[in-house]
């Protein structure tokens, strides 16, 4: 996550037309390891105590990387210390902490200092595209969303135990890592709050190698969520971190009375869109290739068809980051918005816990053996 | 229905090499539409009687593509009249009538009478090579499922109330119509039986026009439902016929330890296999255009690479049932493996009913309105 | 071809409202397979004499699915007796033959015998719709096209020495075989006529086993034309049977000022579409599955997504021919295009064999090896 | 151009291990626009007159994107003058002063000034796992290969005339300017050498809108050839620039005895490859994702699943020149590969300028106007 907020710091101001800023301090725990990264990442010093950094008036903007239990206690001094702040999703690990962010940053923003949450997938040109269509009414009414997140990396059983795998230091497994990606689409493409869920999650390897033997995976593999949002709206997420061979799929599918989108995050710069007030003899998802001058964030980069990459999600983020600060118009998503995805995930959660949520299928049988 | 039926009895004999067999009668409710129907569709007779053709003793296969609810009375009484028989899904409209229908093929199997239910999607060969490939053990150990079922045929508010609106005639919704294509599949392709759910009921458009004024529709327009099955596999069925763009979208996806397989209806010649076990370098789901000699069922089709069709699932499926007569083996999907499926449909359908399944998410906020 | 045929004539009553006709004798060389063969595709008689059924008055419509070199005799006697006529592509193997054949059919034109000629190709719905579109002005002017027919079922140099490998038996090679189809396709989507060609023939694989030794290979593995039509459009088609994994990929592209359309014969109930005057930030070639009521032929078939196969061109084709029968308007493709696609063929074997075409490159250099 | 070779400087060292360098001067024409630019992208200093930066002691490289026909003053002056050089393809407009350059290279090689072309498509991850497959044998022994590059930007016949559509200026149309990556990969996946070209060229559109009236244009809209190369390789490459709907479409389609592989830049991080040794069973073009650790240059950027965008070909190839001076190991493409490339340009001009390759279609007909 460093090295591509990095990136965007670094490269930003070559592509768009943004305030003049420095990259002055990276911060980082081990202080040669860190110097090498603020040297290989275009960073002019490097530190290990960030309470100092913060205290430094030649500082005005903390960007926050760091592990999510750690966001609060940083975010908070930030904003208090008066610098714009800029933090890597989930907003925190706890909503307790969620909320308290939240209340600084509001403080904060009544001083002027601005505050944003780093859902950048919101800064994809493709889903930027679709909320302006789907903004515009040309879905007309949207009733059914499906998104999925599916990874691969944990389809080993023998991958090792890690940090991200027990609750009490990752909060949760694919429900928080990934699932909120696809949950903070779901609002943020229909401007809709979800205000009901109904969720369940799965852990398929219960225990994997650590360094002293064999240590419980405390945290789901896999998380389902049905959701129902404001605008009588409703739809599904799914995530799951052993979804063999697939990569890296938010997959991401909204229905309205009028025309349809669909997109994949591994086709980044594809948005799949049906018009179906168009004659039914010709109607079909056109596959447009986001990268016309025409489309969102697309006239800074290159000739049409010359693709971008994921990191420029970071890049688009950092530009309206400092947009906003110069401007002083609040920036989206706010730590609101990420406190909001914290509750839904809370949600999941409980409706997870809540056995009575499960029936048992009447006399199972096993399945026929017929020719 | 009667009209694909129809279309694989006129030509499995051209194609598959199957015990010999007339087009004997079709029987309908009005006497000269179905006099129509049969000379139109290949049958020497028609008639309208059902209970008076069961008596003939140069009918030896009853084939039912009555509405569910007919299902129970005929299917039992030809079984009790010595007859083979084939019945449409689902296998009735109540969980009830397809426990006596399932009791009266086990009397009949003992006295020789065969029964089968039409779910025809396992005769898509690209369905079967997946089972095949699963049997076979190339996907390692399943774990995660995913499979859906997207219409839109109902996308339209105005669409006209119908039969298949109202829980009385229909039974259910997407649920019973589509999702049971999908549920069925889940078994059958793993070979697992589903033990538990947790699902939820939605209608998007809660009235429609009749033809004495509005009416309210009293089935579901969408449904979602995580499975859980022996093996320790887990995963989800989702179901919609507001799904604007999607016509006859049912997705599959398999994910186990060694491999993966994806399949969309829309594209049925065609399954998408991931072997796990292959270099990482080289990985990647591949298309198998499954139309060569060595696919299911495809030998007896055109050169490789002349898809088939729709209806040819049909066409297979008598020329299973046809060979299972003949040889007195018991063909699958039995009506244990359709009365099965009726237990999950309750099951979810009960589960939807419980509203403890569903978590309120605390203070739903508004979506921001940032820059 | 005579199952496909057979299986049209079968089935077209059952789907499409056409006059009534009985399917009569089936003619083959070998009076016990024949007989099989007939009573397996659903014929009332069989006979291994077409001259003798030539003469008789209960016969009407002959389908010529001969070898190619038959073709003439067979077609121009059948015409001289009063017969309809139905010939498979190519028209022969001979100009000459051809242009005899499209005299025959001119003469009997006059007095009511209608003639045709087998590009089934035309009765794909989607390339139907293409068709209609580009008629319509959807693409504006056509300027480039681009098409290839590829398979690969000559990929192993050890596949055997046939009958289609002689150029006295079979003309060419890939390009009377299969290029043909797309030179077709070409001149009947754009309704252009082609007037110029520079053609290049390739046979990969010189020598193949005989059942006496080893026999050379006379005819072309693959086949590229530039080609120049009327309307000022320009393309080209490229042919190949060594293409391996590619099963039966037609694939053809028509770019116009006003949109363009692409469509792959393994995909045949698809077509994709690109609306140039929509605004560019909604452009992209769009999906539309061809399975609608409101598309060519689609009215008799399935429910919207449950898709037809490669077969019922041949059904659209019988259907169309029956109905130009009865109506007494000529079909299309006539003889006379059957002779004009020749005529392109010719000209492309022409240009193959003018050496000239071919240009050195100048001291030619081994790639570099460097890092 | 500059943009994205500034980019790759920029962003080079933070991605990989290279040798420290210093992005020093960038040159330009105009003082005040060059300045901004070198602010803008990264370079200490701008100049204007490139002959004096050249003697500076302190610059190593140049790197030259100045338009072709000043290529070979400006590379040959900088080799003498003892600096590495890359630059842009083409290598240059004529092939006497692409001769010129070749020879300047080779004499500075071997006084280690290293030189090389810009062909950055062979930086491509995809493109460069291809070449890997192709050289370990996976496809057997290839036959056929097919390459088309498609553009659409010259579609409106209003859009303007400009330096690049007049010969004297841009030595050719879609042929030197895309044609010629379609021709490099060729050779470059292959690691053979095209040895003859039959070639046909188009102008569509033959005036266009000038500040002074209409001119006319002077270069090919879209350009043909078929190529035969050493190994008894076959194939064809196709370019346009009028393309509708397709932006930046270079694919390429490679056969073998043994394999297949197909690539489309439009979706630069997939490679399809099949492997036609595996049981037919299970055949089909498996779509990797090259983004694994695995794959050529990617173990530098992100996680699996997380694309990268088109400019980073030029980061790879700045990557390797860097790394090719440090090791004294001539890099790849060199000026002898862009000389080659050259060399096939010049044939297929020669052949296509060569009336005789045209075969007139012999009494072409009109489409018939049937049913």
């Amino acid at each position: 996550m460093g090295k591509a907020h990095s990136n965007a710091w670094r490269n930003v101001a070559s592509f768009f037309d943004v305030p003049a800023f420095e990259q002055k301090v990276l911060v980082g725990r081990d202080a040669t390891q860190v110097a090498e990264a603020a040297a290989k990442y275009g960073w002019a010093e490097s530190a290990t105590d960030w309470r100092s950094v913060l205290e430094r008036d030649d500082i005005d903007i903390v960007d926050i990387c760091a592990p999510g239990w750690m966001h609060a206690e940083i975010a908070i001094a930030a904003l208090e210390a008066g610098k714009h702040v800029l933090v890597e999703k989930p907003l925190a690990n706890t909503l307790a902490e969620a909320e308290a962010m939240t209340d600084a940053a509001a403080t904060a923003r009544s001083k002027g200092m601005q505050s944003m949450i780093g859902f950048n997938y919101r800064r994809v040109p493709a889903l930027a595209l679709a909320r302006e269509l789907i903004a515009e009414g040309r879905l007309g009414t949207v009733r059914h969303i499906r998104a999925a997140y599916l990874q691969d990396w944990l389809s080993d059983a023998q991958s090792p135990m890690t940090w991200r795998l027990r609750k009490e230091t990752a909060g949760s497994g694919a429900l928080g890592d990934i699932a909120s990606h696809a949950i903070d689409q779901i609002q943020y493409l229909t401007g809709q709050t979800i205000l009901e869920t109904s969720g369940v999650l799965k852990t398929f390897i219960a225990q994997r190698p650590g360094p002293n033997g064999t240590e419980d995976v405390t945290v789901d593999d896999a998380a389902w969520a049905t959701l129902w949002l404001t605008g009588d709206m409703g739809g599904s997420v799914e995530a799951s971190r052993v979804a063999t061979g697939q990569k890296n799929s938010l997959r991401i599918e909204v229905y309205g009375t009028d025309g349809a989108l669909t997109f994949d995050l591994e086709s980044l710069n594809e948005l799949n869109f049906l018009d179906a007030t168009a004659p039914v003899r010709e109607q079909g998802f056109r596959r447009i290739l986001v990268n016309e001058p025409e489309h969102p964030y697309l006239e800074a980069w290159w000739p049409q068809g010359h693709i971008i990459g994921w990191e420029h999600t970071f890049t688009h983020q950092i530009r309206d980051f400092l947009i906003a600060i110069d401007t002083g118009q609040a920036p989206s998503p706010s730590f609101e918005d990420g406190l909001q995805v914290q509750r839904v995930l809370a949600a999941v959660e409980a409706s997870a816990n809540n056995k009575s949520t499960i029936t048992a299928v009447a006399d199972p049988a096993p399945a026929s053996e017929g020719a």
